[in-house]
């Protein structure tokens, strides 16, 4: 316990935001009776795939995801909590999927400072920030045989996520991005996320345009 | 429009390429009935996901795929064309795919062209410049949930990229490629395709060895 | 045959562990009836795909799996003769499964080693060594639209990755790993493979727990 008493406050709540993101990760292959192996990878890819593609897009390797100790213990460790204690986390249903907002929200940030801190540009810095926070669950949906859920299902997720990825960038081009911004802009995404799913809000499809409601299955599988 | 007119012509060529290409793309996720987000990151991973392949491939990070505007805008302006539009471009069918084996045959001179300049080598050129060609085709057949195209459907669509980024390779290596050479490596690549369509040829599959004919579904999806 | 008589014999190891690797890849796509052309690229993926993701994540670019004559012209070849003779290939079911588990063990030793080499860290090293000897198989897999075998049918193909990953990078972390060593490290991994297969030993899955049996499909979808 040391070891994680010397971490700083933003990378335990980093190691935090991936062990919820691994959580939705592993109980996907849960629910596809896959081996305990493949349970640990599905938490594996979903906690960290996102950051592992941010890091080869930017040229940051070998990823973190890979080299990182404290990330990939976390990872793997919401994969073993799943395999064993999956019906309890069925049941926490509703605050799983706000703290996967705060999840969503965080990885954005960081993966979009992490590509401006490594010279990508802010273009590229957005499209890694937005993938950090999007790209472990469309791995996920991929392992399991299944059309990415980001992609089809009309929930605000993605535009919250382009949304905070591009304050980031303004706020540190302008060298504004600070503690008090960097709240401001988890708030910004993870509220919008919160706030769209208790409203309804949903993005037009080349189906249904705006009408039609929500599809039965929610964002995170759960 | 001054930042286009300031662009070179071979710049405009291969962003036309990148439109239609991408346009296929954004066609897949709407009958898909995916939402909004869902056919943008079609026509994005479609139009500019085999650059981005070829990029991270030869270590030529961040990719131009996601830290060009000019490349990103012009992929996601095709996704908005085929939301709104999508009736319209199914009935330009014949267009679409005349202007596909054009942009099959830029994409591979390109992306051979940059794999040599980086200094990849000519086998890794070669492929990185049939994977410029076809790689996105493939990526969008993985969202969609479907097994790629190009791998099973018989049509002479890599044989003619192959051949293609094989020439590149060689005349670039022999210093013969110029404005000339280039012309001819697109005819060469875009015409093969197109006669081959006219004329019913196609390759041996195992199932089926040389007899039969063209499935139902053709190359793009159209 | 002069080109292959120069190689070194660990060379001529790694090569024909691509070749077995790459024919459980043009088997997959001879069974999808895959054209000529997917067959290759199948055979490629699954022969060549795990050190291509191994060299992306550390960065050793361009991957020798695009740029080498002798890998790419094994897993070709590879591809041709599964698609010539496919029917006597299936035939040789039970040795392909014994070469398997050899490559499995060799790629697994020369991708953590080459990980080490290149300075990736003791755990990047591990985790790139067991993606070289299972990354062909999750390509294979969902290029031909299925769930990746590895992560769901519980059969022990991971674990002795790991655990030769692993004790691999002990051994060189001890400046132990020698040609004794190294070829323990090949027994451990393929034998414990081979003895898991033949004494039915399982991992579980959340669905059966610890009982149950063989699924029908082998590893190699053979």
């Amino acid at each position: 316990m040391d070891a994680l008493a010397d971490l700083p406050v933003d990378t335990l709540l980093e190691l935090a935001g991936v062990f919820f993101a691994a959580l939705s990760g592993g109980l996907a292959g849960v629910r596809k009776s896959f081996d305990v192996f493949g349970v640990l990878v599905l938490a594996w890819a979903t906690g960290l795939g996102g950051g592992v593609l941010r890091d080869v897009l930017i040229g940051a390797t070998p990823p973190v995801g890979i080299s990182s100790w404290e990330y990939v213990a976390t990872a793997l460790a919401a994969g073993l909590v799943i395999f064993f204690f999956h019906p309890g986390v069925e049941r926490m249903r509703r605050t799983v999927i706000a703290l996967d907002a705060w999840a969503l929200a965080f990885f954005v940030l960081l993966g979009t400072t992490k590509g401006l801190e490594h010279g990508a540009g802010p273009l590229a810095s957005v499209i890694v920030g937005v993938l950090t926070g999007i790209g472990g669950g469309i791995l996920r949906d991929i392992l399991v045989g299944e059309v990415p859920l980001v992609l089809a299902d009309r929930q605000l997720y993605a535009i919250p996520a382009f949304l905070g990825a591009g304050v980031t960038a303004a706020l540190w081009s302008a060298g504004l991005l600070g503690v008090a911004t960097q709240a401001g802009v988890v708030l910004l995404v993870s509220g919008l996320r919160l706030l769209s799913l208790r409203l309804g809000w949903v993005v037009p499809s080349a189906a249904t345009g705006w009408s039609g409601r929500w599809g039965s299955r929610g964002r995170m599988g759960l």
